[in-house]
């Protein structure tokens, strides 16, 4: 069984990483990295134990990777573009892609490219970055969380079996509309809100008008979700307020995007969940006001005081 | 005819020299500026041509001032809770009390302290700016529109008599709901778009994203006014966005306050729109999200890149 990781920052480096450690057949393709980490190999300081693999299956283009039976795509939605060409190297007619993305319907396009191929969604609960080049830091949690999108995915199986031996949490969740949506509650209000108030999960959560906020987007998400079919029950949001709380200060992706002045996934993010919950019949306008408060960000009109 | 200018900031500077100038009685009660203006007058450069007061009317304790005719009380609504004892050596029988200032239903708690004066609405249309202690800068427009909230304020005529003789365009409008909620359909928008996205009008203006939020915003002033009984037209939103596109750049007085720490109208522009509006049975989601990012920018978690 072989993996393929495309795009080895820090969720790849971390779930290629720990499935490498365990003696699994995982080729890793890289960009800026590729150097370094051919001839250093990929560390991962993780609480779990730190460890370091080299030698390493290091690629820096595709078309030199072997066909793999199951890919995890674990670039940013914002290149999702490049997938169709990019993956036609790696696979082959059983081969299972696995996208460990945020947003909604980001496999629409990839699965037009490839009506054949098994595709599923993986939602990543870690607290991970990478700190140097071919480093990874692995802060808290784990789980990845993956469901079906297209085909049967009966390589998922596979996928968790082998995650569960080398101790990362994980489930295969048959529902992908819940499975996704679950996810969104969290990531729409933090990821907007950390930026365009430039702070932290922490902050808004001590602050009694940005909780409040946090909440009140928290119930639109359940709202567009439930009209699109999920199953997010009622005591959800407040347990996920609670386990936020709980979690140690830590800058969702979208705020380090935005630090780094990298493009943010306003569209897998909020442009993807308010056009499917519009077509089944809920407007979300908070979240609208975010994806347009976001945009005006993203076009770099932001201006330093 | 005594007039009192309490609080002599960028718009009682400008609308009280005016009135000076032209040989009004005018007392003006000022606080960090007192002692410059007093020796050296008040300067005003205005589009209409510059001059200075002096010898001025100047006092830095309400309870040396006349009892006053008009008084135009032009601080910010945050100070609002110390009107009732500042204003009461200046107030006789027949006083008409103008809160030249930003918001709604911020006449209020001085109607509930003077039950029997005149109280009326003042709604400034004019870009000024205090550039230096004792010097304003009037950049643009000055049309100032009064409107009555308590009592006959029969002296409102007088005053616009007054501002016609200084050359200043005025309006007594007698419907004070539709006076307050128009000033509103720019006031919400700007002012707390400025601050949340740390930008300019000019800026929201020329993307696209946040042109149609400011439009989303206008449409939901819009909608609760309506509910409150207020006269919007159809077109008002077009004009304002139009004219917003010819006026040129300028921080609305929320954004200079957050530039300057000070405290933000929140209350008056937001808070009391918002709870009007809802219990007129008209919810504003967007403004009230943006109510609380002020909010929660206020309480100072704003963090610095």
């Amino acid at each position: 069984m072989k993996y393929a990781i495309v795009g080895t920052g820090a969720i790849g480096g971390f779930y290629g990483g720990e499935l490498a450690r365990i003696g699994k057949d995982v080729h890793f393709l890289l960009r800026s990295d590729y150097e370094f980490v051919k001839q250093n190999g990929l560390k991962v300081h993780s609480v779990n134990g730190d460890f370091c693999i080299n030698p390493i299956n290091a690629y820096n283009d595709a078309k030199q990777m072997p066909q793999c039976d199951i890919i995890l795509v674990c670039m940013k939605t914002t290149q999702n573009h490049l997938l169709p060409e990019l993956l036609y190297p790696l696979v082959k007619p059983s081969t299972c892609i696995v996208l460990v993305q945020n947003g909604l319907n980001i496999e629409k396009k990839l699965a037009s490219s490839y009506p054949d191929i098994d595709i599923a969604a993986g939602m990543a609960f870690v607290c991970c970055n990478k700190i140097k080049i071919g480093e990874i830091m692995h802060l808290d949690y784990g789980k990845l969380t993956v469901s079906p999108y297209q085909g049967k995915c009966s390589y998922l199986k596979t996928l968790c079996n082998d995650l569960t031996e080398a101790g990362i949490d994980n489930y295969l969740w048959e529902e992908y509309v819940t499975a996704r949506w679950r996810k969104l509650v969290w990531n729409i209000p933090y990821n907007g809100l950390t930026v365009v108030l430039n702070t932290t999960t922490e902050l808004l959560m001590k602050n009694k008008a940005s909780r409040q906020l946090v909440k009140e987007l928290m119930e639109e998400v359940r709202a567009g979700g439930l009209a699109c079919g999920a199953d997010i029950p009622d005591n959800f949001i407040d347990e996920m307020l609670k386990s936020t709380d709980q979690m140690r200060p830590y800058d969702p992706s979208m705020r380090l995007d935005f630090l780094r002045h990298h493009q943010m996934e306003i569209e897998a993010i909020y442009s993807n969940p308010i056009a499917a919950a519009h077509n089944a019949g809920v407007e979300m306008p908070k979240i609208a006001m975010l994806e347009k408060q976001l945009k005006f960000i993203q076009a770099g009109y932001l201006q330093k005081v």
